[in-house]
C-alpha cells in the first residue's frame, strides 16, 4: 500500500495557513464533522463541529448550522506552564489524516518558554460504526521530571463567527464518571448533550470541575523523564433530533463506549467497508489518486447514513461557508457519487427533499404558481433561506439584493432529475413509487405554471431567471432552465404512464392529490412541444435569449489575472459580456448526453470553453468541463480542468478553502474520473466504458452499483 | 427618614416581569452598570454588565456596547442540590434597591425539591469611590446539617442577545488568591480584565478551578443547621481603555480591595456626597418623591466621573436597547441635570462631543457640507451609527430604510445649545474658550452650509428633514430645526464677539482654523434674518411647512387604545395626519423660553397638546409637556404628564423598560420638577422661582449650582 495516496500530510506548522488546514483536516462520520483545529487552541482559529440538521435562526441568512459545543478542548500544563504553539519552540510538527481509517494524528516536539521539553502526540476520530461516539487521545512524553496536568473539557459557548446559538440548560457528573453538558439552540430549541469520560495511564489524580458551561476533568500526573502519559477523552453526543431523551443517549454512549484500541479497530473495519465499495484506484498519477480519495472521504464523512431528514451543504459539514445550506450542488454534483457507490445514502438525501415538498409547494404558491418549487438554498424547514439583502461592502446606506433565491429556479428540475437518476440506476421501484414519482410530478406541475405564453411568437417562455451561470442574471429563456423544465414535464408524463402500470393505486392517489386532470396534462404536452429553445442552425446553443449579442471578450487576453472576471468588469459590466461563471450549456449536455450528437457536443464545447472563467468563476464548472472535454475529444483540456477541480481544497487554488470543503468539486472530481476519463455509460440493463485516460495514467479501477449489483470497472492503459 | 421613598422594592418573584425588574434593579458607579439579574441565573434572563466605551462592531447597528464578562455568577449547592428559583419552593422573596447607598439586596427562604430548607441573602454594590471594584456578598443559612458549596466564577462568554463579542486571551490564578480572566472584543480589540477574590466565613475548603473561560472558586462548607455561611466575592475590573496594563490594574484592585464592611462604609459615604448635591425633597407625594430619586439614581450610576471620552446612551448602561448609542437625549434631557447638580460630569459629557468634532466634520464633508454635523446616533468613533436598513418584519424580500441617521439633523444645534447652557450656568469660561466655543462655531458653520436658498420666496430653507417629532419624516422647514439652526448661528456670532474679548488668541486661532472669513460671517447674518419660519398671525407656529394641511384627527376619539398612533394608522398613514410623536414646537419654546410670550406659549400648548400621542408616542415628550403645561397654566395636565414621565420605568407604562432605563425620561422628570413645578429660572447672575406645585405637594427642596455656588431652593405650599 502506498501511504502517500492514502494520507493528507503536513510537516510544519504555518499559522497563516491554519484556516485552510482546519478545513482539509476535517474528520467526521456522517452524523457530524469536526474541523481540524488544534485541541489546545490557537489564536484566530475557526474552531467548529457541525452536526447534521442542527440549524438555528440567524440574521440575513435566516438559518445556519449551529457550531456545536466543543468536544475537542484539551489543555496540557507542564509544571504549570501551558502548552501552546504560539509560544515556546516547535521542534517537530507533523500532522496526517489517514483517509483509510478517518484518524487524524499530530506529532510534536516542543520546548516551553521556560525550557521544558516534551513530545506530544494527538489522535482523534469520530466513530463511523457508532455515530454518537467521538474519540480523542493525547500522549505526553515529558523530557523532565515534574508535574503534567491534562485538562479535558466540554465547552458550551461555541459561536458561529460571533453569533452565539447555545444556551446552557444543565451540566454535571454522572455516575462519578461522565461529565455532561446540556445546551439548547436559542430559536430552534434543539437540545444537544455531550458526555465526556477520560481514561488515563499511568494513574492520575483526577478532579472534576463543575465550572459554568465548561465541565472539566483535571488530571494531574507525576511526570518522569521519557515516560509517556496517555489520556483518552471519549465523548458521547446526541441531540433532541435523534431521540426524546438525548441526555440518556449521550450518557449511555459515553459510559459504555469501547476503549480506545477496540474502538480504533472497529473504526478501521467500518472504513474498510466504505472503501471496498467506493475506492477508485488510479495508477500512474499519485496526485489524482490522493485527490480522488480525499474527495470521496470528504463526501463520505458528510453523508448521513442513519438520517433521511438532512442534506449535505455546499461546504459539507466542514466550514461556515454558506451556513450549511444545501443547493443544487447536492443533486447534480454530489448525489451521483452516492447513487453509484452508496445508494442507501443517496436515498436518504432524496428523502430530505421529499419531506420538504410541503415547503416547496408553499414557495410555489407564494409566488403565484402551483406544484413544488424548491428553494435555491435549503436548511431544515425547506423554506427559502437564500439571503435577500446583504450590506454593501463600501456604502453604509446601501444594501445589495441577492436574487438567486427568487429567480435561480432550475433547482426544481435538478431535484427531479436526481430522483429519476437514482431510480434509473438503482432500480428502486418501491422508493420511486412511494416518493420519487411525486417529486417528478409536482415539479413538473410547477414548470407548467411557471412558463409564460407569448402570443406574439407562439412560444412558451421562462423570463427573468438566473441559470447556473450566475454572471448573467435576470435573463430570459436560459437554455439550461428551459430544457430542464421541458425534460421535467416529459419525464413526468412518462413516469405517470409507468406508475399507472406499476402501482395503479399510487397513480390514482397522485392524480387525485396533485389534481392531474386531463386538461393539465394536455398543457404539459403543449409546453413540451412549444417551449422556447434557441439553437443556431449549425447546432450552437444560445445560453439565453440575446446571449450572442453580448460583448465577446477574449478571456485569454486578460491573463495573467488573480481576480474573477466579475470582479474585473463589475457585476453589471460582466453581465454585458459573454464571459461565463460556469458553462450552463455544457452541464445540460452532460446531464442529458443522449439528447445531443457528438458534433453538437464538440461545437458547443469549443464555443463555451473559451468563454468560461475557469480559474475564478464557479468551483462547480471545472469537473463537468473535464467530462465534456473528454466527450469533445479535447483530452489535454480535460486533464487541466480535472486538476482544477481536484485541487479546489487540497491546494486551495481559489483561496477560499477556509470556508469549508467544496462539496460539488469533490463530487465533480469523482464524476470526471468515472464519466470523463473512464467514459462510463450506464444503460437500462448494462453499461459500457469509453476510456480516454490521461496519457500518464496506467490504470483505473472502481466499483459501482447497478440495480443493486456491484459492478467493477478495471481499465489499463 | 422614610424608607419608602429611598428604596425600590419587590416582595415576590414574578418570572414574567423579570426583564423589567432586571432593568430597574440595575446598579452602577459611572464606570459600569450591571442589570439586576439573579446571581445564580434564571431561564431567559437578560444578564448584562455594560462598561462605558467598550463598544464592538455589530451587524446592522454598526457598533454596540459589548456585554462584559459576567462578574455576578454565583452558584449554591445544598448537599449537592443546586439552588435555583425555577425549582423547589420559594417561601420568601424580597428584593430592595437602596437608592441612598446603591446597594441591591435580596432575601429568600427556599425549599429544595428534595426538601432542604435554606435562607439566602444576597447583597451587591459597585463601588462609587473606586470604580474598578465590585462587591457581592452571599449569606446562606441552612436549616439542615450537611454540605453547602458556594461557587463563584468569572465567565468570559457573555453575549449581546446572541452576538458574541469576546475572545478569551488568558486566565489564571494570581498570588494564589486572585482568579483572573483576560478577554478581548473581536473587532475593536478592547482588552478587559476581571480579577476575583473570595472571602469565606466560617472557614471553607477552597478549590480553584481553572476551567476554560470560566475560572471558578469552589468553596465547600460543613453546614450546621441555623449557622450562617458568608461568602464575599470581590472583583476588580479594568480595560485597555483605562490603562496600558489592565491586568495589573485589575489584579491590584482585587488583591488590595478593602473588606466588605469598610468598602460598604466608603460606599455609603460616597453616595451621601452625591445625594447632598443632587437630592430633591418632595413632601406630600411619595410616588413623586421615589420617582425623582430613582431618576437621579439612574442618571448618577450611568454618569462618567473620571472619563471624558464617553457619553450616556439613550438607555443608559442598563439594557440592550439602542445598543448604548447616544442621541440628543443626552444633551437636551439628561445633561441639564448634571449642569445644575454635577457640572464636572456635564463637562465630561460635553468633552465627549468635543473630541468627536473630527468625525462630525467628516460627516458634514461626506454629505457635501462644511462645519460639524454630529451623528444622530453616536458610539465610540463618533461616526454615524444609526442603522440604515433593517429587515422587514413580515416580508423576507424587503428591508426598511431608517432615515434618522441621514436627515434628523437638529442634533448638531442641540449639542451647541447644551455647550452654551453649560457655560452660561457654570460660568466655566476656561472650558468654553478651550472647547465649547468651537462646538458652537463649527455647528453654525454646518447650518450655514446646509440651508438652501429659495430664489422664489427669498427665504433660506431646510428641506427634507425629520424633526424631533418622528411621526413626520421627509418634511420641509421643520420649525424646531430651522429655529435652532438660527439660534446656533446667532449664538455663534455672539460667542465669536465674546471670544475676541476674552481670549483674542483663541479667537484668532479659531477664525483661522475654521476659516471664519468676513464673507462667511456675513452669510450667517443673512441666514439669521432670512431663514424660513412659519408662524400664523395669531402666533400659532406651524410645526413644518404644510403641517396644518395634514389630516386633523381627534386623538381623544381613539381612546381607549393600547398601541401607538403610528401602529394604528401605519407609518405612511400617520405621516399624513397632524398626530405627533412628541411636541416639537413646545420643546423649542421650552429651550428658548424667553423668545416667546406667555400668550404664544398658551396658544401653542393648547394646539399641540391635543395632537400629541402622549401614551404611546415618544417617551421624551411627557416631561417637557409637563413643564409647558405649567407655563401655560394647565396644572392638572402638568401633573398627568409628569406621572407619565416618572412612571416610564418604575411601572413600565410603555411596556419596554426591559430594554433599559429611559434616560431621557429620567432627566426630563427632574426638569419637570425643577423648571415645571418649582418654575426655576436661572438668569445671568441671579435666579427666581415661580412655584406651581401640584395641589397635594407640601414642599419641595433642592440644590443647584450657579457659577460654582451651591444654591438651595425650598418651596413650601
Amino acid at each position: 500500500m502506498n501511504i502517500q495516496t492514502w494520507t493528507i500530510n503536513e510537516t510544519s506548522f504555518d499559522p497563516s495557513a491554519q484556516h485552510h488546514k482546519e478545513t482539509i483536516f476535517t474528520i467526521g462520520n456522517g452524523y457530524l464533522c469536526a474541523r481540524g483545529v488544534l485541541e489546545e487552541g490557537y489564536p484566530d482559529e475557526r474552531r467548529a463541529t457541525f452536526i447534521h440538521g442542527v440549524f438555528d435562526d440567524a440574521p440575513l441568512v435566516f438559518s445556519e448550522l449551529a457550531n456545536a459545543p466543543d468536544w475537542l478542548w484539551l489543555q496540557i500544563n507542564l509544571n504549570g506552564e501551558r502548552f501552546t504553539l504560539d509560544q515556546g519552540t516547535i521542534q517537530k510538527f507533523e500532522r496526517f489524516l489517514d483517509l483509510q481509517s478517518g484518524v487524524l494524528t499530530r506529532d510534536m516536539s516542543w520546548r516551553s518558554p521556560s525550557g521544558l521539553e516534551v513530545d506530544i502526540h494527538f489522535e482523534r476520530f469520530t466513530s463511523l460504526g457508532d455515530e454518537h461516539l467521538l474519540y480523542l487521545r493525547c500522549q505526553v512524553t515529558p523530557k523532565f521530571d515534574g508535574t503534567v496536568e491534562v485538562r479535558a473539557a466540554l465547552t458550551g459557548y461555541s459561536d458561529n463567527e460571533g453569533l452565539a446559538h447555545w444556551e446552557l440548560l444543565e451540566q454535571g457528573l454522572f455516575d462519578n464518571k461522565v461529565a455532561y453538558l446540556v445546551t439548547q439552540t436559542r430559536a430552534s430549541q434543539i437540545k444537544l448533550v455531550s458526555g465526556m469520560r477520560v481514561k488515563a495511564s499511568p494513574r492520575a489524580h483526577v478532579e472534576y470541575w463543575d465550572a459554568p458551561n465548561a465541565p472539566t476533568f483535571n488530571l494531574t500526573f507525576s511526570a518522569r523523564n521519557g515516560k509517556a502519559i496517555t489520556v483518552d477523552k471519549i465523548v458521547g453526543v446526541a441531540t433532541s433530533r435523534d431521540t426524546d431523551d438525548p441526555l440518556k443517549l449521550a450518557l449511555e454512549h459515553a459510559a459504555n463506549a469501547p476503549a480506545w484500541n477496540k474502538a480504533l479497530m472497529q473504526q478501521e473495519q467500518a472504513w474498510a467497508e466504505e472503501w471496498k465499495r467506493s475506492d477508485i484506484l488510479i495508477e500512474g498519477d499519485d496526485e489524482a489518486q490522493l485527490a480522488i480519495r480525499f474527495s470521496l472521504f470528504q463526501l463520505l464523512i458528510a453523508a448521513p447514513r442513519h438520517n433521511n431528514n438532512v442534506n449535505i451543504g455546499a461546504k459539507t459539514l466542514s466550514g461556515f461557508g454558506y451556513r450549511g445550506h444545501s443547493f443544487w450542488d447536492t443533486e447534480i454534483f454530489m448525489l451521483p457519487v452516492f447513487i453509484y457507490t452508496a445508494p442507501h445514502i443517496a436515498r436518504n438525501l432524496l428523502d430530505y427533499r421529499y419531506q420538504r415538498l410541503p415547503a416547496a409547494r408553499e414557495k410555489a404558491r407564494a409566488n403565484g404558481f402551483e406544484g413544488a418549487q424548491f428553494p435555491w438554498e435549503s436548511a431544515d424547514s425547506g423554506e427559502e433561506v437564500t439571503p435577500t439583502w446583504v450590506p454593501h461592502y463600501a456604502d453604509r446606506t446601501k444594501q445589495i439584493r441577492i436574487w438567486t433565491g427568487d429567480i435561480e429556479i432550475h433547482i426544481s428540475a435538478d431535484i427531479a432529475y436526481a430522483a429519476h437518476l437514482y431510480w434509473r440506476v438503482t432500480g428502486d421501484d418501491a422508493w420511486f413509487i412511494e416518493k420519487g414519482a411525486e417529486l417528478v410530478l409536482d415539479t413538473a406541475k410547477f414548470w407548467a405554471a411557471r412558463v409564460e405564453w407569448d402570443g406574439e411568437t407562439n412560444y412558451y417562455k421562462i423570463n427573468d431567471v438566473i441559470g447556473p451561470d450566475e454572471y448573467h442574471d435576470h435573463v430570459d429563456n436560459n437554455f439550461y432552465t428551459n430544457y430542464m423544465a421541458r425534460w421535467n414535464l416529459k419525464t413526468a408524463l412518462e413516469v405517470l404512464d409507468w406508475l399507472k402500470q406499476a402501482s395503479p393505486s399510487k397513480a390514482e392517489e397522485l392524480i387525485q392529490r396533485l389534481d392531474l386532470t386531463p386538461e393539465r396534462l394536455a398543457k404539459w404536452i403543449d409546453v413540451i412541444s412549444r417551449i422556447f429553445l434557441s439553437v443556431r442552425l449549425d447546432g450552437l446553443i444560445e445560453q439565453f435569449e440575446g446571449y450572442f449579442q453580448r460583448k465577446d471578450i477574449d478571456l485569454a487576453s486578460l491573463e495573467p489575472r488573480s481576480i474573477s472576471a466579475q470582479a474585473l468588469f463589475g457585476i453589471e459590466g460582466c453581465n454585458e459580456t459573454q464571459i461565463l461563471k460556469q458553462p450552463d450549456v455544457l452541464i445540460l449536455q452532460y446531464l442529458l448526453r443522449s439528447d445531443f450528437t457528438d458534433e453538437q457536443i464538440r461545437l458547443n464545447y469549443s464555443y463555451y470553453n473559451l468563454r468560461t472563467d475557469h480559474t475564478y468563476g464557479s468551483s462547480l464548472g471545472p469537473s463537468i468541463q473535464a467530462i465534456m472535454a473528454c466527450e469533445a475529444g479535447q483530452f489535454d483540456d480535460a486533464y487541466e480542468h480535472f486538476l482544477r477541480s481536484a485541487r479546489a481544497d487540497l491546494t486551495d487554488v481559489r483561496g477560499n478553502a477556509q470556508d469549508g470543503i467544496h462539496g460539488a468539486s469533490a463530487g465533480g472530481t469523482w464524476q470526471a474520473v468515472v464519466f470523463g476519463f473512464a467514459g462510463l455509460r450506464v444503460h437500462e440493463v448494462d453499461w459500457e466504458v469509453r476510456p480516454r485516460l490521461p496519457k500518464h495514467w496506467k490504470r483505473i479501477k472502481f466499483n459501482f452499483y447497478q440495480r443493486g449489483e456491484l459492478q467493477t470497472v478495471d481499465i489499463k492503459q
